[in-house]
């Protein structure tokens, strides 16, 4: 029976939590309730596994987040809406959405400013002491649920998500038209940004990485150029990239999706004279890092975060519209009782992306 | 006798030549004649020393940059027009001009992009193997020298050079009225930085370094606040500056005008999310850097380079308005050839700015 | 009695109210209450008259807003705060702010990306169906209430909105230190531009109108030149500028604040090849305007519409700092009882900026 | 023979000149020689008509460009290099190019912030003086040539030019993926508009015309939406057309390539709140103008003329990658000595892209 038809009543809120490092469990938590007109309660098809869930079931941490109550991992979600408040006007019951599982105070400087994603009080699902979307029934203010297309199944809304993050990084190197794009790292993000800084127009698309069934992924996928990244100096990476790519003067754009260090500084060296590097990997705190590089050659160095306004919004439309063939991505997908295996598998690195199908799924 | 009424044939050009480190001799060398319908010829008055000058005297290079032949140092000039080309129409004969001292190819994607300070085949003064200010008599492109208004006398001419270098730095931090601008290092690129962001609107203007003397003069210069740099980690700096200034989300803008490596581990740690921080001092090629503060927070990095399109003319209109009082940098003029002792006093940190007077100047 | 110490109870909430052209009347309206955690209620101490109140008084509509039902007018208002919901921190019984009259919704594309002036469901006071600030007690969500540092007065407070509307057309312009700025019309909002584009670090400011008196005044309030309109073609009128005031390229920026028709049709052949010009006056919908002058020129024309994130900030602080010293634009004050007296002034063009004190207020 | 192995002696300088409005005449001209070891000489093979050279051949004149000494015609060509002076590093003896046919004076502040476009000293084939490409051999800074890569053919090479206009006003519009862009006008511009916006990642693309015929080449060709402007009101063709399209809010960027009054006013009433619009078709010099549409919905609002730096190698990667499939646009060749048959076909409007042979191109 399809999700859509479902009432609330027939509707399991069984979740997936994490109470401490590798110790999960499923319990029925209770049904959300909606608390402002504004909002809508989804009840959630498919969830990938991101690698800062599995950061969490690791470690327990991320940084200063740290877990210490029990808390619903899962934060790239897609479902079926099946309540909506009084004035909600773009969503109605059955809808389909990508759900952006973080939402803003919507009255600080950054949010009134439309770099919400800057908030310091941003809720954002899975991170402590948020719960996550691996459940039954999430509620979110309606603003924050994006209504797929036909054409983009509810798997593909799951990896909205991550499509997202790679729009805002691709955004935050305005990529232009014609231009050349190094991505570091061929994994989901690195993936993604490839794809969408080819859907932003780039000429060469070049992804990096160590290995390399992960670049003939990388090839078919989106990328017009590869790079096994070798045991080398960063210097003599990047001079070898821009030889075999064809770019003397260096890459207008380099994005490390990687969070390595070598990657990060081989991006410092690929970039051009005046080019864009943009770190969207997350990695150690600290590096080691080519800073008269950067100063010498005026490059303008963005951090990334999340996503921000129309970031959603454009990740569907790629999706839709045929520019990011997303569903690759998908190695495999699981009922909602083996959630704790796609961790595994993950961590394993034995596929791309696992989707999690929710508890009232079947599959 | 005033510069301005000497004909050619009196001028001499007699200049300050670096053989090797620490080896400097004066020669008279050939007088330069146009080349081209649009360059003028400038006797030289006044020409500040710079850092990098001190640099190539004490070592004979600057990282790749490498003093193989005898090379006439300075860069740092104001002069007077004593010949103009048939194609030059702003400048006429008596006219005192900055002198801007690097030109560049101008049909290179840079130039013609409006980024000649990137051009490759840029032809800059005191940079091997090209010649430098410190002589009688300079040939220039007539578009790379910029006449003083009246109010701007040539000793301060000679400093629109570094004040140039600033106003390139806070354009890349795109500084904005009403905005918090930290500045690390109070040497003179660091004073001056803190000048013109005073003189684009910042509300506070925080200058920061390791020698109380130095915090005096710049709160007397240009600063609103300022902070003496501890003997703590780079976030307890960041930290204390935050609090002592006002700053509780951290700075809008940060500069780095030191080169040093704490200061730049605590500019990532004082700009606030989503803030800038521009790398204007020249250091270390690689240092330990918080690359995740700078990815998370979303901030904007930028390097600097010398100075582009607009930048000397913005300086000479701000020594003319009034708005930065550049004289006051001068801590004292020597004659031609007194020129080494001038080097020395640079090194020796007893001085903010020296000028040396040109050959045919008599002070 | 100091506002600041009054209760709730003591307080009236008199209001002043157009019924329908010219005719007003004061009524004791309900008082307001805190209907979220994040509002805050606010006497009113001041509130200036802007030429739109002026407009609905005369004519009972502006374009398609109709005034169809009693409406309280003013919305240029500073107050003090008497109440606070539970989760607004950054504001305390007894603070002194100034009022953003309108309020967006937070969630549509608009609010969300930066641009809630834009917003289509703004509530925006004295702009029919929704009353006025000429009252006793005004609700506001907290962050649209801007408290006022110790330096600034209620009087003047009354005038950040109106300072706030220039902040934002400044802004829209881009313009930058040194560049020359000419704003069309010296009534507030034009001498008001002629103050923020200064404090943006404008070189030259030039305020043109058709009133010697206006000139006179704007000069001395923050003008470098001022040229007075001539009964002479728009072409002829930009000719003169430009040689009056040396700009034999034109003007980098073109503001109009003044709506009338010959003066948007200089501006455009006042402003130079790719330079930006800015409407900010309201007029007639539709005009003869010489639009390959902006094609040609590839001029930079934009709209500009009340204010946005972070205008009210900057303009508190352009007034705190002492850079637009805006109580000189204040020709009188008056006790609530005379508002329609002040409306009447205002018509007849005898006041620059007249304030009426709130119903509380003894003056 | 290909022109590639043609000698200088061997070919044939024949002109196409124009002496006054449709009086044209044939003459052998002297051939240009290398005066610069920055240029080249190239032998043209093909050029396109624009309407610009026909209202020169019907009128003598554009605006205040007057042809008051015979002038040759043309200026959208591809040629092949047939010499190349000494500094010249990127072409050689052989090489196809597409010719940008106005080079500027690189010493304006204009050339030097990038923006040589608005140069005053431009030199621009076919404008009065300066002589056209309907000749056999050109002289240009080798910076001008842009050597076609060999999946680009000298036909599609002389289409280059119209496809680099299209690119500098899509890129005056900032056009982002995802977004709406209106076109008016499916003229040549007009189209290859609406292709490189569609290149550029736009959504939809809606092309508007009064010619039924030039829409349905749209939708071949590029359009995702056609409109046939109705004898109604701006107004209510506006509405028609975000109707239809699917834009409630109106078009995020709205392009006018056709020049024509009602086509500008409906532009601005179907270009959304925030958007931008540009306008890129010459027309009348006065217009009636909806300037509160502009200035109440913050518009911005933006001229385009000829092309700036990169607009060239954009223009050539678009069409090497297939992106921009332009040969369709050629409805026919014509042999040099049938260049004013071609001349009258274009102001018939028989033809979308006709190309003139050069006078050594046997076809």
């Amino acid at each position: 029976m399809a999700t859509q038809t479902l009432k609330r009543d027939e509707i399991s809120n069984l979740s997936f939590i994490l109470n401490k490092p590798h110790e999960v469990t499923y319990a029925e938590r209770p049904k959300p309730t909606l608390s402002s007109p504004h909002d809508v309660i989804v009840a959630v098809n498919y969830t990938g596994i991101c690698g800062s869930d599995v950061h969490y079931w690791n470690h327990g941490a991320i940084g200063h987040f740290v877990v210490k109550d029990p808390m619903v991992l899962g934060h790239e979600s897609a479902g079926t809406v099946i309540e909506v408040g009084d004035e909600v006007a773009h969503l109605k019951v059955g809808d389909r959405v990508a759900i952006e599982p973080g939402y803003a105070c919507r009255r600080c400087n950054d949010c009134r400013a439309g770099k919400y994603n800057l908030c310091e009080k941003m809720v954002f699902a899975a991170t402590p002491p948020y719960d996550g979307t691996l459940t039954g029934l999430w509620k979110s203010p309606a603003d924050f649920c994006y209504k797929l297309p036909e054409s983009v199944s509810l798997q593909e809304g799951a990896l909205i998500e991550p499509l997202a993050v790679a729009v805002h990084i691709v955004k935050q190197a305005s990529v232009q038209p014609g231009q050349s794009v190094v991505v570091m790292g061929a994994g989901p993000v690195g993936l993604l940004c490839a794809a969408v800084a080819k859907a932003y127009g780039a000429s060469k698309v070049v992804s990096v990485d160590i290995v390399q069934s992960k670049l003939d992924f990388a090839k078919d996928f989106a990328s017009t150029h590869t790079y096994l990244s070798q045991r080398i100096s960063p210097e003599e990476n990047a001079k070898a990239i821009k030889e075999q790519v064809g770019l003397p003067k260096g890459a207008d754009v380099v994005i490390d999706a990687s969070g390595a260090e070598p990657s990060i500084q081989t991006s410092l060296h690929t970039v051009r004279m005046g080019g864009t590097y943009v770190q969207g990997g997350m990695g150690k705190s600290d590096i080691t890092f080519p800073i008269m590089a950067m100063c010498l050659k005026e490059v303008t160095a963005r951090g990334s975060f999340r996503y921000g306004p129309g970031d959603y919004e454009l990740a569907v439309d790629l999706v839709g519209s045929g520019k990011v063939d997303i569903k690759k991505l998908v190695t495999t997908v699981v009922p909602f009782d083996k959630a704790e295996e796609a961790f595994k598998k993950v961590k394993e690195g034995e596929v791309i992306k696992i989707l999690i199908a929710g508890p009232n799924e079947k599959i």
